[in-house]
């Protein structure tokens, strides 16, 4: 098969090429052509994953596909944008007619999901990796930023944390400090089922984002960790952010099958949870947590937002530069 | 240096996120904001190098990065759009600081001159690749398509064709029935250069294509070599095309350096030359060639739009599927 062999049977499918009106051209021509709404912003962003650093080699097309839409979808859930379309970039070193059948299913059933149509992209030879470009729509002005964390304010973060880490662990690829507690062949089914699908497909927190974004002071995607990506909003809010590990919300299955310590390490260097983590204004607190509980979405006040400078943790002292790091450290 | 220090030091800088009023919010958030004015569209396109497939292993960063982004640029070129911004997914083994200044420097200049603005990225560990997404605008309706082409239509192309090919052959890698009359190191300087730069720095006809829209039916850059190229032109409209191998423009230093054979595959077969290929009425030939003579391009028609199908040369038979194809050609 050859390239455009491949886009015509796996790409440019009724099942990607979702029609809505903002799409003037999709894909097929040197690019696409886009109308924004007029009262409405464009918000972009783009994530590679890369075979060995974001995902264990091997690991099945479906899988790959689906995370790779869904940490892009998580970009726009973390501005409270809503999702529009995407391009794909995807080098393969063999064009084998099953794995492109799989990503193509794993694409579709979140684009699908989310209304969000593949315009575009390029195919090409060399190693295994994927880059999505997402975009969004928002309202002038209404995007979330990183940057509103004031004093007073408090912490949350959306559903569980640190389940990506033991998604890793379960693949048996080791984070520093985190274990689970016996081999991943020996732990129930069902936790074992729940990591696999923390990590590959993790929930992007639109809808909870669009709804509760005026309740919002500033808000970013966990990819990194609590300590980083905490970090990030308070180094852009010029403040410091103080979590109580006590209130850290872990699944039953991080319950389940690992223990305090681990589940620690887990939730504040372990990366790839993709929940919200964002600051808003105490008042704001039951207008939040109604509008999660509507969801059935868990939502936890997990520290609140100080003078200063820098993420602490209650009762611990939390060195620099401990948050994953996609360039340094190597999977 | 961590993911954070890369990008302050060689991404977040003055000279790539150049200042537009379209750009609300731009690198350092989860995703970038623009507003695209009232009355234009949004046109967006994404090209990938890998290395090793696209540009040698060991490339020079700045020239890499150079080329990344004129390719870019040049989709935006084959629809008459103007540049906007651009997002930039880089994938490096290791973060040498010589590397990514060059690599800097290679955006800047391009970025620069087509005041197209970096607005976002991601960069992580993994075999080499630069992906850019690139936007750009264009007015409703005005874009340039690959479908409009009609029987009687002439068929032009900007610069020269084949350069591309004896750019790859003078770093040493062959295109099937492309070669040079002596050893690259053999050549005259002055013609290394022009291969070399032809190569890496391939000219994306922005200016001649917003200039010259209006009278332009079907729009196509060249990438994969004419015949396949070309070929698209023929399949989008429904129709065939016809070249001339007499007409084709050829480069001084094509034409001191390969024979006429070699010649012919490079223009047809061998790809990367990023010139526009494009088709229109007879009648206005006149004001295109007036047009790219005000800006020192040469311009050539090279051939027609009949009735029937396919791409046809005249006096050759040309069978199908001869067209570079960067996922079945290794380079």
């Amino acid at each position: 098969m050859g390239e455009h062999d491949i886009i015509r049977r796996y790409f440019a499918v009724p099942e990607l090429m979702l029609a809505r009106p903002e799409i003037e051209l999709g894909i097929g021509d040197d690019a696409a052509v886009l109308r924004i709404p007029e009262g409405k912003r464009l918000v972009t962003a783009t994530d590679t994953l890369a075979e060995g650093t974001h995902f264990p080699t091997g690991a099945e097309a479906e899988s790959i596909a689906s995370r790779a839409l869904a940490v892009n979808l998580s970009d726009l859930a973390a501005m409270a944008a809503e999702p529009l379309c995407f391009t794909l970039a995807l080098t393969r070193p063999a064009a084998e007619a099953d794995w492109l059948a799989g990503f193509s299913r794993g694409l579709a059933g979140l684009a699908g999901e989310f209304r969000c149509a593949l315009v575009g992209g390029d195919l090409c030879r060399g190693p295994l990796q994927v880059t999505i470009q997402i975009h969004g729509l928002c309202e002038p002005g209404r995007e979330l930023r990183r940057s509103g964390a004031r004093p007073g304010q408090a912490v949350f973060v959306t559903g569980y944390v640190g389940d990506g880490a033991f998604g890793l662990a379960g693949l048996g690829i080791a984070t520093p400090g985190v274990s689970l507690d016996a081999p991943p062949a020996d732990l129930p089914a069902d936790c074992r089922a729940h990591f696999h699908d923390a990590f590959y497909r993790p929930r992007p927190r639109i809808a909870f984002a669009r709804a509760a974004a005026a309740l919002i002071a500033s808000a970013i995607d966990v990819s990194d960790g609590l300590l980083g990506d905490a970090g990030h909003l308070a180094a852009a809010g010029g403040v410091g952010i103080r979590i109580d590990p006590e209130c850290l919300p872990y699944s039953p299955a991080a319950l389940c099958c690992a223990g305090e310590a681990s589940r620690l390490h887990a939730a504040l260097r372990g990366g790839d949870d993709y929940e919200l983590c964002f600051t808003a204004e105490p008042e704001n607190a039951g207008g939040l947590m109604a509008i999660a509980a509507g969801m059935n979405l868990p939502l936890t006040q997990i520290g609140e937002v100080v003078a200063g400078e820098g993420f602490q943790v209650k009762g611990m002292e939390v060195g620099g530069g401990l948050s994953f790091d996609h360039f340094q450290n190597h999977r």
